[in-house]
């Protein structure tokens, strides 16, 4: 058998470090020059491929370019969110495959999260089928953290160290005037709380904020938040709270969906200027996802008229997935290594697979080995944080989780800067605009 | 005469770099030890120190804790927003030189922005009205550069720096999908643009985003911006959209405060579940300043009535203010030079000024001379971007905006770290909650 070439895509939302799973995609493949002729990358994902978008990176990327790549934040060769047909017999599973055989493809390696998975699952799945050769692996990527059959997930170490570092900047920021006040920090997370759980890295001691901290593992209640809130106002001048974007009550009713009505039967009396309306029905995101940002506007506005302390809500918006300057070297050095140990894993011919990462127990330091699992298992399944983890009251996490998540935020970047701002590596081709 | 003792204090909103001035401040005081006892420090400003809350920093700091507090966001004294009576025959003045006389103070130093230098100028006033030999010095701090009379304030570069870096990753995440899309970054800035501005600097190249940027020194028209916005999106795929929160349209009304009618109005039909207001009177905080955020919400429903397309509002919110971990070194040193300038002029029995920054002309480097103006003239007063810096539609910044503000934003910080997140410096002294 002749040299094969890899195909490398990424897809779903950006993170810190799937541009360092890249690299270290690229980098193996080229190390591996005598069973591997060339690297390709699709540009935006399957979607890109299929239109015929893909990159020779062998020749685009220098080795200086290499190592700008490896700190680079979000997707160096776009993204997608397309979803392969159910139906393993639909047109385009041949029309991908023609196309991989047109450029000689042997190795096919795809980082991103859970839909991601499902496509590497589909087309292992389809490629078994036809008597392929080809191996499909997947290579995990996300900052929510919520794929099984991996102790983490590469990109969660960087938002993790991000949302700690930050949100001990705004209890900084909180607390200098001397009037009794309420912070609401709304942190990404649709139903896991991994990322929101970091936040209690923001203390130096036990005592400090945030306060309270509410995950989407357990039902909300408003009327428990009032006690809480009540109780820490007694107790110290500024309270800190951090919320997941998709806490939820216990009828699954997301907080961000409270209407004017919801919040005055909590209140038990009417609001200021309120609208007639139960419950707020989430926009739908382009892909059909409701978008479940505002629950911290939501609580702001309750403790408002609940409380008539001063009270503001802070969203913590995209920086916490793209934050580049902010990334932990662990994370940016163990996305590298998935990378690399995907192509190894391809190169043993294992296909359906995705990179999991398997910490070493009973040792004293911390440490990973890369493993192959069956993708076909970890796609369409959510990992959450565990009930064990979080305090009984719902409102504060435990040890356990700190003991889990503090290896992953070690270690800081160096950028290369230019004119004060941090000098990324761009694409130079674009395929539209 | 026998030595006297510094009082120092911190007031107004957080920034990067005011724990730098305080930090100068105290070096300078404890190094003139011929001349100055010791540095008092006022706990929550001259509020605070009217209940008679202070700290002996010369005993309270260390050499290793003013390094760490040098570096340290927020205030670390604790700020107010407290506003002295405009009658200089209100009792609240003998107190205060009372407890000024009871410590010993020669030298009032405070850091602060506009309403700071208004405490400086009144308490001057007042001390050469009963012929007191107290110097009463103001040091310039704020993020919105909209002090008079100097080059720039202390924590502007810092602020400039996070927007622009900042941006620049919002820019390359908004940019993975292929889908058209617009992202609207909403920043600080009420009345004057000097930090939106400096998100032009997030650009590599002139034809980068952010495509638009609009501050609130020219007047804003919803029309306008469609037309602008539209032109962007047939010659680019993404478009992203810096505008400061107080953007007003002609008539004075602040986009945050557009209701559905007039959104309706603009787009020439109803929108989506409107409600009936014409504009909403935005809330006050407890300052009874108007609360000016939501002009990105605003605009994020008017692109996406508009134009159909996918659309995000990205509100950057207080880490522009309070992240010390991309605090410009350059900034750090000028705030720390600029406490130690104030110390200085009071020695020299300088009164009622403020420290200025003036830059040197004719020289192949950026560089500062400290001078000392006439507080009198500061307060009360705000200096705008000068319009000759902003494209003539309104919608960009020019060449002469970038020269002024690169050499600000200069130099990168090391921070102490501990478990992966900064270990900033705590106040150990609390003095209620």
């Amino acid at each position: 058998m002749g040299k094969k070439n890899v195909l490398v895509g990424q897809s779903g939302g950006p993170t810190a470090v799937i541009n360092a799973s890249l690299s270290g995609v690229i980098r193996e493949g080229l190390a591996k020059s005598s069973h591997i002729g060339t690297v390709y990358g699709m540009v935006h994902g399957v979607e890109g491929f299929l239109e015929g978008w893909y990159l020779d990176l062998g020749k685009e990327l220098s080795l200086e370019d290499l190592e700008r790549l490896r700190v680079t934040p979000a997707a160096y060769l776009g993204s997608c969110r397309y979803k392969l047909p159910e139906d393993l017999s639909s047109q385009v599973y041949p029309l991908l495959f023609a196309k991989l055989q047109e450029l000689n493809i042997g190795y096919f390696l795809y980082i991103g999260g859970n839909d991601s998975m499902d496509t590497v699952s589909k087309l292992s799945r389809y490629g078994a089928q036809r008597g392929s050769d080809i191996c499909f692996v997947g290579i995990p990527k996300t900052i929510d953290n919520d794929l099984i059959l991996t102790d983490h997930t590469p990109g969660f170490g960087s938002a993790a160290k991000y949302v700690a570092s930050t949100v001990r900047e705004i209890v900084l920021d909180s607390s200098v005037y001397r009037q009794k006040s309420v912070t609401i920090i709304e942190l990404m997370g649709r139903h896991t709380g991994w990322l929101t759980a970091a936040s209690v890295l923001a203390r130096k001691e036990k005592q400090d904020n945030p306060a309270l901290i509410y995950l989407p593992e357990r039902a909300f209640s408003l009327e428990q938040f009032a006690q809480d809130v009540e109780k820490e106002l007694e107790r110290r001048r500024c309270v800190v709270v951090c919320v997941s974007e998709g806490i939820a009550d216990s009828e699954g009713t997301f907080l961000c969906e409270y209407g004017d009505q919801k919040l005055a039967s909590c209140l038990g009396r009417g609001l200021a200027a309120s609208d007639s309306s139960n419950t707020k029905q989430a926009a739908l995101d382009n892909f059909g996802h409701k978008m479940l940002t505002g629950c911290g506007k939501v609580l702001e506005r309750f403790v408002r008229e609940r409380f008539g302390v001063k009270v503001r809500s802070v969203e913590m918006n995209v920086s916490q997935r793209c934050s580049g300057m902010l990334a932990s070297m662990t994370d940016i050095e163990e996305a590298e290594k998935a990378g690399q140990a995907g192509v190894s894993f391809a190169l043993e011919e294992k296909t359906g697979i995705m990179v999991s990462f398997v910490r070493r127990e009973n040792t004293e330091m911390y440490d990973l080995d890369f493993e192959a699992v069956d993708v076909n298992q970890v796609c369409n399944q959510e990992k959450t944080v565990p009930l064990s983890w979080i305090e009984e009251n719902g409102n504060d996490i435990k040890e356990d989780y700190m003991d889990y998540v503090l290896p992953l935020i070690q270690g800081g970047v160096v950028l290369p800067m230019k004119d004060g701002v941090p000098d990324y590596l761009y694409r130079k081709v674009k395929f539209f605009d």
